[in-house]
């Protein structure tokens, strides 16, 4: 048993879709999340950069005691889990194999369709893991960067946003793909409006539930959970200053911050 | 005179507007140019960041011999101009001054539109700088936050971007601006999009070739123009690995790049 804190990290506020997963899942364990704000998006950025963000973070998560790493962030998941894996002595979850592992037990038309950010439609890391999982699979990948931006502008239910969304997705309505996956933290807050959009059958998958289920048989496997009974706190920390932030999370993203302490996280690079 | 080189930047590439001006306006000075790709966009931040990473872009140029700094990017130049001044022992030129001047110049209703990034008009530098120059002035700023991400995926003419305008710029039609700044250097862009959603009579107002003429202006005060006669080289640097940056720059501004160098710029932080 080990209560150190859970860490998790994503490029802006849309991993505390995770954190909210976690809370759910392990109601014991400590969460301190740091959203790097300052340097948000990743996803339009070259590996090398989204490498050396990463890792910059998950070494300050390290520096925090964290007992593991969770990259909530699926740009950063595509491309920097080998490179902090390597670099860190602590167990470090994605949410790619989660997702991958959920849209394997969602489709039976065994033809599965990914959205997220150029960076992790490009890495092709969601097409890789799930041909690895099962060869015949086939798989539709497509790029969707306004999708960030308009989350961002709360533009959730908006006649722009059902268009764009249409000149995304429309292409999948010739095809036989049952299942969405929402590769990007950010899109779960649109599932409304993308299940409007897309056949009544689509299945959309988000990796939040299953990123918090793996992280919990990391810990049981490892021996590194709380001790039971004890309740977890919540740290939220951002590289941006994070009053903007708090008012997102809680409204946005549904996650209760009322009993969550501020992390004033030190500029970056200092 | 002083042949060193005249040093431009940006939180990505719209800056690059400003570098073609410049080259017309002084063609005899050697120009480098860097293009914060790594950290982009700006506009969305908070100022401590932006000043924090203007500087640290700012002394970056610094360190390569600039003999004056050039801010061609908005919401750095809105936010950040007074601590660069502050710290930095050469001549800073920044885009809201040129922009505010060229709308002096162009309205005759009194009454200016600015758009820009959230930071930018937040930061109420162009209400500002407009009302310092002609206290009777009215002044309508509006924030278009999704316009850089349209122009980045180069939807410069499309039935999105049409009604992203609508929504932004409908308001306008009820009033009597008849000057609109295209307060952020990514714009200039959009402009045959925005020139067809306005009113005939409303005048287009960017500030790169205003910026250009004011960077000439404080070499010649200063004597500080290159030699005359000589040809004046190109260096573009990006934080982000440019090789995709390049080809945008030619192709979305115009810019010839065939005799630029490529300035391999070291990690930040580092």
């Amino acid at each position: 048993m080990n209560s150190a804190p859970v860490a998790v990290f994503d490029s802006g506020v849309g991993g505390l879709t995770v954190v909210s997963a976690l809370r759910r899942e392990l109601p014991g364990e400590d969460i301190i999340y740091l959203g790097d704000t300052a340097r948000v998006p990743y996803g339009g950025k070259s590996r090398s950069t989204i490498e050396r963000y990463s890792e910059e973070i998950a070494r300050m998560l390290v520096g925090e005691g964290a007992k593991i790493v969770v990259v909530a962030c699926n740009t950063a998941s595509a491309l920097a889990l080998p490179r902090l894996r390597e670099v860190l002595d602590v167990a470090v979850e994605g949410v790619i194999a989660p997702g991958v592992q959920a849209a394997l037990e969602a489709t039976r038309s065994g033809h599965v369709a990914v959205i997220g950010t150029k960076a992790t439609v490009g890495s092709g890391a969601y097409e890789n893991a799930l041909r690895d999982a099962r060869p015949g699979i086939r798989v539709t990948s497509m790029a969707c960067p306004l999708l960030v931006p308009l989350i961002e502008e709360g533009m959730l239910a908006d006649a722009i946003t059902d268009a764009v969304l249409e000149r995304y997705l429309g292409p999948l309505g010739e095809c036989d793909a049952d299942t969405l996956v929402l590769g990007c933290t950010h899109y779960p807050l649109l599932a409304p409006a993308i299940a409007r959009r897309v056949a009544a059958g689509i299945a959309l998958v988000d990796s939040a539930a299953n990123c918090a289920r793996a992280v919990a048989g990391r810990l049981d496997r490892s021996g590194l959970r709380a001790p039971a009974g004890r309740a977890g706190s919540l740290r939220l920390g951002f590289t941006d200053p994070p009053d903007r932030f708090l008012g997102v999370a809680g409204r946005a993203l549904g996650l209760d911050t009322s009993d969550a302490a501020v992390w004033r996280v030190p500029p970056l690079g200092q």
